[in-house]
C-alpha cells in the first residue's frame, strides 16, 4: 500500500439498527487479495441508507456497520490478484459489492440474485467513509473525467431504474408510465427512458413537477392531485394503454392500479422495496390482457457500465445537493419525513 | 353449399344467463364470405363454457347462446374469399374463433386480445351443436388421422396449457412446477411439459393422482394433503425453487405461494380465469428475486398448430370420457361439484 | 363504387422485362371484397422496381406489369368482406399487397416469407398508376395529415431499414454501423437508428455526405475514400466493434469487410438484394467471436405501422425529389447510372 | 498443498509446433491463489488438439506446451481465494482456463469471447498431464458420482453442441438438421437435440452410420452417399426446411448448401473451426427468406453446468474409447486420417 494512505479516517457508524449515527474516526480497512481499496470522495444517500439503519427489512445487516452504497472514488490500493485495475482509476462503491460467481444465478449474470451476496453498507461496510474495499469484480468503472459528486447517484438509483426500464422489455417508440416520475428515482427514470427511445408518461403530483418532467424530457404529465381518473387518463394519453409501466412509488394503491392502465401484452416493473407491502392483481384481467408483472432488481456489471456510459455522454443528469458526511442523520430525518427533491449526497471530507 | 347440409341440427341453447340448458332442433348456419361451416363431431367441454353459461364473468355474453369451443369436426361449406381450406378437411372451433386483423393485438399475432375479438361459445354460437362458422383464418387446421373426440380439448386446454408453457420462458432440462397436476388441464400440461423437455414437479393431492402424474411422465409429486411445507419440499425437489410455475389451480392461496418457491428470476404463470379472484405477491420479495408473474391468456394460431402437432405425433394423450350432447346439462352439474377427472366430450349426434 | 371513381385512368405498363416503359390510359381495377381501391397520389421509386422491370432477379414477374410499391393515396372503395376501413382513409401500397394469413410463415407475424405473397408492382399490379387494390389486411394505414408525397418512401424504404435495425437486435446505447449510409435507403437508417437510441457510425465517400451524415444526426463518418483502412477505423471509433452492421450497400467486399469490423457477439444485417452476389464470411472469424449473420426482408404490418410513427413524429425526415409518373423511365436511367441522391418520388397526376 | 501430491508427474510436451510429442515427467504445476490444481484422471483428445499442436490456426500457442482441454479429475489442491470448492470435489478443465471477468464480454457471460481469454492446451498447459491448474471460475463442476472417462468429452464437445443447439434458438417440436450427424460431436449433437424436445434430421454417409443414427433417437436419416438431392430430401422430410441447422461438418460445400434447406426465418449455426474455410451464401435467399447464420463458440459456465446436467441424468451417452496418454501420438495420427470414430479420451496413468 502507498504510503499516503492513512491509518484512520472519518466515517459515520451505528452499533444497534436505529441507534446513533456516530460521525467519528475509524481505521482504515485493508482490501482482501481480490480487492480495492478506494478512497471515497462523495457517496449518495438512498432509501435502502434508511432501511438499513433502521433495520426494517427481512435481512439483517451487519453490526457495527458503516452504511452507504453509492460511493465514487480513486483507487488507493489493491489486492495481489486484482486484474484490470490500476492504481489511480476512477471506481464506484455499488450495493453489490460482491458475490460468489459460481451459483446459478452468478453464472447467469444475475450477481445480485446470488444467496451469497455481499452488499455495500448492508453487509460490508458501505460508502459512508473516506475508505471503503470492494470487490475488483463488482467495483464500478467510472470513466475519466466523471464528476464523482453527480456520478455517485447513478451507481444504484440510475442503474437501478436503467435495469428497470431494460425489465419492460420496450422497443423505441413504445409508452412507458412512471409511476412517482419526479423524485429522485423518478427524474432519472424519465431521462434514461427518453434516452432509450421510449415515448414517457409521468405520474405525479403538483406544478412544479409538471415542469421539472417537461424539462427532463417527459411528454405527457398526469397530476394525480388534479385528474378525475388516472387510468383514463393514461388510457387516453397511449392509446390504449402504456406498454411499460415503471412503479417508482411504492404505494400498494398505485402498483395496483398500474396493472389497469398498462396495455394488453405490456409488462408492470416493481422497483421499490416498501418493507411489507403487496402487488395485488386482478386474475381475470391480468391472464385475458396477457400482463406481465415484473420485479427489478439493481443492475449487473454490464448495466452499471452501460447506466454510466448514458451519463457520462450527457444524455443523463443528475440532479443533487451536496452536504457533509457528519450531516447524515439530518439527511435521514428529512427522507423520514418525506421532504427529499432529488438526490443528497455527503462529501466524505466535510 | 352440398346439397347433403340439413336445414336444421341438434344443438344446446340456452336464452337467459343460468338458464335452461336446451337440447332442441335449431337453424343451421350459414358461413359469411371469410367463414367455414364445421360439421361439429364431437366437443370438449371446459370451465368457461360453465362461466358462460352462468355469466358470472366480466364480459357479457350474447343470447341466446350456443355454447361450446373445443368443436373438432368436418368442413362441409365455406364463403367465397375462403383461402387455403377445402371441403372435407378437418376442421376446429376454437375460443378465439375471429378477430379484427388489424389492430395492433393481431398485427403482433396476440389476436386472442383483440378488443373485438370474436369468442366461440361466448359471443358467437359454438360447438354444442352439428353445424358450427368459423372464421377461416384463425379455425384450427387438424392434422388428417387424428381422432376428432381426443383432439377437441387440445383445442383449447391443450393450446391453453401450451401457450402457458411457452409464456414461462423455459429452457430443457429446467424444473416447472404445476400446481393442480392432475385435473384436466393440468394433465396436458405435466404431458406438454415433459415433450418440451423440462422436468416436472406436480403438486396436487391424493394417492390415484400421483399414481396418474408418474404415468404421465412427470417427476416428483408433491402431495399437498401429505405434505408438511409445500414450498419447502418444491425448493428442496428443484434445489433452490422452480424456474416455471403453472397455476392450472386457481387458488388464491396457492397462487401466491406459487411466488415464494419460484426460483430467482424465474416465472410464474397465471393461466385460469377465476371470476373475482387477486394474484398476491410479497413486493420485496418479488424485488429481490426479480420474479416474473406472468398473465397466459389462450393460444394463437402458431401455438395451436404446434399444440396439435404434439398431439399426433403421439406425445400428448388426451384423457377423455365421452357422453352425448344431450347430456350437457348433467355434465355442467358434475363440473360445479368439482367431481370431473380428466375432460368431458360430447358427441353431437347422441 | 362511388360515381366518381373513373373507368381510365394514367399508368405506366411494361409487356415483356426490360422492354418499353408505356405512359398510358388503361383500365380502373376493381377490388376484390377483401381488398380496398387507392387513389395513390406519391409514389416512391425503388431499386426493386428496376429489377422488376428488368427481369433480373430469380424470381417471374407478372406481365404485362404496372410496377411500383410505395403509393400513397386515399381509400375511395373496398370490397364487402374489409373490416376496419372507410372511404377517405389514407392508405399505402406497400411490397407485401397480400399474403394467405395461414401458412407457417403467416401465423407467425413473417407475411413478407409467405411462399405464396403476392407483391405490389411485381405479381400484383402496383402504385405507378392512379387506382391501385391492395388487400385490406396488408395495406398501410397512414395516420392523417401525413404529407403524402414524403411518406411515399417510408413504406418501403423506410420500413425496410427499419426493420433491419430491428434484426440487429440492439440496445440504445450501442453502436450501429451503416455502410452506404448516405444514399436513399442509408440516409433513412440513420435517422431511424438515432431515434432508436443507437450511435451512428456512417461509412461512405465524399465531403458532400460527410456533411448529409452530421446533419442526419450520425456521430462518427468514415470516408472510405480517405480512410487507410475501414475496419480499423470502425473498430477504433466504437471501442472493439460496432454491435450491429446495416449493409444498405450491397457491394460484396463491403459485406464481407462489415463481418471483420463487427463486435464480438454482434450482427451483421444484409438487406440489399442483389442479384447474384454472395455473402463470404471467414468461419473461423465468425464463431470465434460469435457473429450473426442475419438477412432482413422487408417488415411486416407491425413494422409498418412502427416506421410510420416515427415518420410522424417528425423523427425521420423523408428527403424527396418529386416529379411526374409520366419521367418514370428517365428515373429508372439515373438509377442504372447511380445518379440519384435521396429518393424519387412520381406524382401519378404529371 | 497436501503431502500425496508428487513433485513430477507424467504428461505429453511437444516444444514446437508440430514437434515431437513427447511423453516425459515434468513438474507438477503450483496454482495461483484464484486456481485449483487438479488431479486429472481422464482426457478427451479433441481436433483443437491436434490444431494446437500443429499449431495451423490464425492464433499462436504457448511453446513448450501441454495440450488438452477435456479433463476430468479431482481437486487436490487450491489457491488462498479460491471460493466455493474444496479438496475433493471433482472438477474439469475446459477450453477456457480463465478470463479476465471484467471486459464487455466476460460482463455479458461471453467470457469465451474476451480477448485475454486464457485457453487450456492452447495458451496455458492443458489435461494431457496428470495435475493441471485451472481458474476457479471457470473451472467446470462435475457432480458427484459421474464416470471420469465417459464426462470427459462432455466438457469441450458436449458443451459446444449443446452451446450450437442453443443458438439456434429453436422451440421443442422444431426440426433441426446436423449436418455430419455420426461422428464425435454430430453423436452427441443428436441425444441433446432430443432431450431438447426437437426433430432431429441427420445427414452422414453410410449404414453403420445409420444405425447409429437411429439408436441415438433421430428421426430421419439422409445418407448423402444415396441420396440424388440432399437439400430436397431435408425439405421434404422437415415440410418445408429445417428450423435450424447444425454444422459439424466443416466442408464449405456442406455449409453452402445448409444455406439452402433451412426454413424461411431459421438459423443455420456454424461451430466447428476448419482453418482458412468462407461461409458462403447467397444474398438474395438469405435476405427473401431471412435466414440467419450464426458463429457459436465454447459455451459459459451456465451452459457447462446444464450440458453436464444432461449429461448427469443419463440423457446423453458419451461412447468413448480410452487408451493410454503415451498413446496420445498415435489418436492424433488416426485423427489426421479421419480413422475416428465416436471419442478417444486418454487415461493420464497409462
Amino acid at each position: 500500500m502507498s504510503e499516503t494512505i492513512p491509518k484512520t479516517q472519518k466515517a459515520i457508524v451505528f452499533y444497534t439498527n436505529g441507534g446513533d449515527l456516530e460521525y467519528k474516526d475509524i481505521e482504515v480497512p485493508t482490501p482482501k487479495p481480490t480487492e480495492l481499496l478506494i478512497n471515497i470522495k462523495y457517496s449518495g444517500v438512498c432509501h435502502t441508507d434508511l432501511h438499513a439503519w433502521k433495520g426494517d427489512w427481512p435481512l439483517d445487516t451487519k453490526l457495527p456497520l458503516v452504511g452507504g452504497h453509492e460511493g465514487a472514488g480513486v483507487v488507493v490500493a489493491m489486492g495481489e490478484n486484482v486484474k484490470g485495475w490500476k492504481v489511480g482509476d476512477l471506481a464506484g462503491v455499488k450495493w453489490l459489492n460482491g458475490s460468489c460467481m459460481s451459483c446459478e444465478s452468478c453464472e447467469l449474470g444475475n450477481e445480485s440474485n446470488c444467496p451469497e451476496a455481499d452488499l455495500s453498507g448492508y453487509t460490508h461496510d458501505g460508502s459512508f467513509q473516506q475508505y471503503c474495499t470492494a470487490d475488483a469484480v463488482q467495483a464500478a468503472r467510472i470513466p475519466k473525467g466523471a464528476d464523482l459528486a453527480e456520478v455517485a447517484p447513478i451507481l444504484c438509483a440510475g442503474v437501478t431504474v436503467y435495469k428497470a426500464l431494460k425489465s419492460a422489455h420496450l422497443r423505441a417508440g413504445e409508452w412507458v408510465a412512471i409511476s412517482g416520475a419526479c423524485g429522485g428515482l423518478g427524474s432519472l427514470a424519465v431521462q434514461y427512458a427518453k434516452a432509450m427511445g421510449y415515448r414517457v408518461v409521468g405520474i405525479d403530483g403538483g406544478d412544479e413537477k409538471e415542469e421539472l418532467f417537461s424539462k427532463l424530457g417527459g411528454e405527457v404529465f398526469i397530476d394525480f392531485r388534479k385528474s378525475k381518473d388516472v387510468e383514463k387518463d393514461v388510457l387516453a394519453a397511449t392509446n390504449g394503454g402504456a406498454h411499460g409501466v415503471i412503479n417508482v412509488s411504492v404505494s400498494e394503491a398505485a402498483i395496483e392500479s398500474s396493472t389497469r392502465y398498462v396495455r394488453s401484452n405490456g409488462t408492470v416493473v416493481l422497483v421499490g422495496l416498501p418493507g411489507g407491502a403487496k402487488c395485488k392483481s386482478d386474475v381475470f384481467n391480468q391472464v385475458v390482457k396477457s400482463i406481465s408483472i415484473v420485479g427489478s432488481y439493481v443492475g449487473n456489471r454490464a448495466d452499471t457500465r452501460e447506466a454510466l456510459d448514458f451519463f457520462v455522454r450527457g444524455l443523463v443528469k443528475s440532479p443533487i445537493k451536496i452536504v457533509g458526511l457528519s450531516e447524515l442523520a439530518d439527511v435521514f430525518q428529512k427522507m423520514e419525513k418525506g421532504q427529499i427533491v432529488g438526490r443528497y449526497v455527503v462529501d466524505t471530507y466535510k
